[in-house]
């Protein structure tokens, strides 16, 4: 398949929300141009955002929301469920650890890991924090697909090196430093200062 | 000016960000290639990214690390410093007033705002909670430029017209809901699941 822009992806995520809300409110069929209406683009970018994964809908009678909803889970590959570990055990990854739209979407957080004594062995959410030193040993036996690093910037490197190694193929970064990992995964930062910066962006650019 | 897509913007931070770490490096020139090497993108990418904004660096010379430095800060309103309100001292409400990365970019978190009066009165980061009864009164005494809503997803519309029947026009949005505004007022959403979808796109189709 074509490399996908992830702003691409971004839009398929939103969709999906989109499609589940018409679904909620009953509509079985929906117009690129309404999809494009509560995402604020236009439908020529819906269809053409669809177009790279195949035929959806039907000429003048637009997509039915729930195939092109299943379509979309498919591809964004939400037809499963994935287990997760968070990697620092402070105010982020605490944030995340309750964050409540995850398990919706089938992202289970099932490790918590810290180095601060204080923190090891407090629960969160059901579910424990436990010694950075057994990341190796906890996320061997378990079946982990994704991690969410929310270290410092110092410590985040090395744990992303130590993720690799045991075969994380998907990490989501929240420290505030570029991952440097082998080309086969798939890391995502997040970095809150570039959040606002879109804004300051907006603000200067008005 | 032409409208600028996004990920244009984000990519932009990002550079801004590698111009800085070769800055600390001693770099005194860069070319486009070295900076797309280290943001994972291209060349021609990078050259087609700053075009938008102008004509940088020499043909055969490259761009002189300080002076697109400079012009980034520029481009994203970054030469000067922002006000911020921050509704909702929850789990991440806590994480965004102690974020470490928002201050050395001008970003000053002034207000934090709840209606639990179990945390109203105690100080984050050296920043009071106050009710959000008082966030016009507060807001409209100082200068906000910025405000992130890090509500529950059902009391953030209800904020963000408060905020921007004050004059609010940036807003970021941690709930997880899609904010209906005002066409002058920048939105700009982070729904941790999206994140995490990009993910689960990646492992699905590698």
């Amino acid at each position: 398949m074509r490399k996908i822009a992830e702003s691409t992806v971004r839009r398929l995520s939103l969709y999906l929300r989109f499609l589940e809300e018409f679904e909620e409110e009953g509509t079985a069929t929906v117009s690129s141009e309404a999809l494009a209406r509560r995402g604020g683009t236009t439908s020529a970018q819906v269809r053409k955002d669809l177009s790279f994964f195949g035929s959806f809908g039907k000429r003048g009678l637009g997509y039915s929301v729930r195939e092109l909803a299943d379509a979309l889970r498919d591809i964004l590959g939400l037809e499963r469920s994935y287990n997760v570990a968070v990697v620092g055990a402070g105010k982020i990854g605490s944030a995340l650890v309750e964050y409540e739209g995850f398990s919706g979407r089938g992202f289970h957080v099932r490790w918590v890991f810290d180095r601060d004594p204080e923190k090891i062995g407090s629960a969160w959410n059901g579910v424990r924090v436990q010694d950075v030193e057994r990341l190796e040993a906890e996320l061997r036996a378990g079946d982990v697909q994704i991690a969410i690093v929310a270290t410092t910037a110092d410590a985040a490197q090395a744990i992303a090196d130590r993720l690799v190694a045991i075969g994380v193929k998907a990490i989501l970064n929240f420290a505030p430093v570029q991952l440097s990992v082998a080309h086969d995964v798939a890391v995502k930062n997040v970095n809150m200062a570039m959040e606002l910066e879109t804004l300051s962006y907006a603000l200067r650019n008005r």
